[in-house]
């Protein structure tokens, strides 16, 4: 693989750096996840939003087990050079492990937690 | 100030999560900063985005020097209650501190940075 020409700064994360998933389309923040200079690389690479899994300390091929795999369309990445922007497209639509497309399904309001958002699948039926 | 209902969790990124604060009229993804619970609370009690500085280690109330504030709309929390996701009205039209309405405005081509968005303001003549 060529070398990049610029450098991410892992070193304030002790090597993780957040990476924002965003829908190409609409716009809508979809995920947070984390990532490694290792999971950066294969995401580059692949095409697919690769992450780190902070629970599990390995790599995580977003999207392996569920199919729901995320497309990278575009990357963008901040002033500071230590948080990711993916622009996907978030294949079977829902992003969410719990079922929603995006994982911010839920808004404060009057200081308590409500579901503004619906389920687009059922994740019993997905993740067997 | 009266309770709150639900709890983030902390514990993950050892007192801070991550707060995306994304622009509530256009969808854009403004920046990503850290909170901690005063932060937290003090977003809640304000209604103004108000960050923790890792490098300064303190309180960061966002446009404080700049006049650049961030009028929170709205509040998202995601499934794991670990991350946050502000929609917001960003005064002065942009939230980067170089100038440019999101501190996204790099994009990765041909595996080197390209900036792809014009600067709202010259920072030398917003910070003093």
């Amino acid at each position: 693989m060529a070398s990049l020409d610029f450098k991410l700064d892992f070193t304030k994360g002790k090597g993780l750096i957040p990476a924002i998933a965003q829908d190409f389309n609409t716009g809508e923040v979809l995920m947070l996840a984390y990532m490694n200079q290792a999971s950066f690389d294969e995401t580059l690479s692949s095409g697919k939003a690769t992450y780190f899994s902070r629970s599990r300390q390995s790599l995580w091929k977003k999207g392996e087990t569920s199919g729901h795999v995320q497309q990278v369309k575009e990357i963008r990445v901040d002033c500071d050079q230590d948080t990711i922007l993916l622009k996907v497209e978030q294949v079977g639509g829902a992003a969410c492990h719990k079922g929603y497309k995006s994982c911010f399904f839920k808004r404060i309001e009057n200081r308590e937690l409500t579901i503004v958002e619906k389920r687009v699948f059922d994740p019993d039926t997905v993740y067997k």
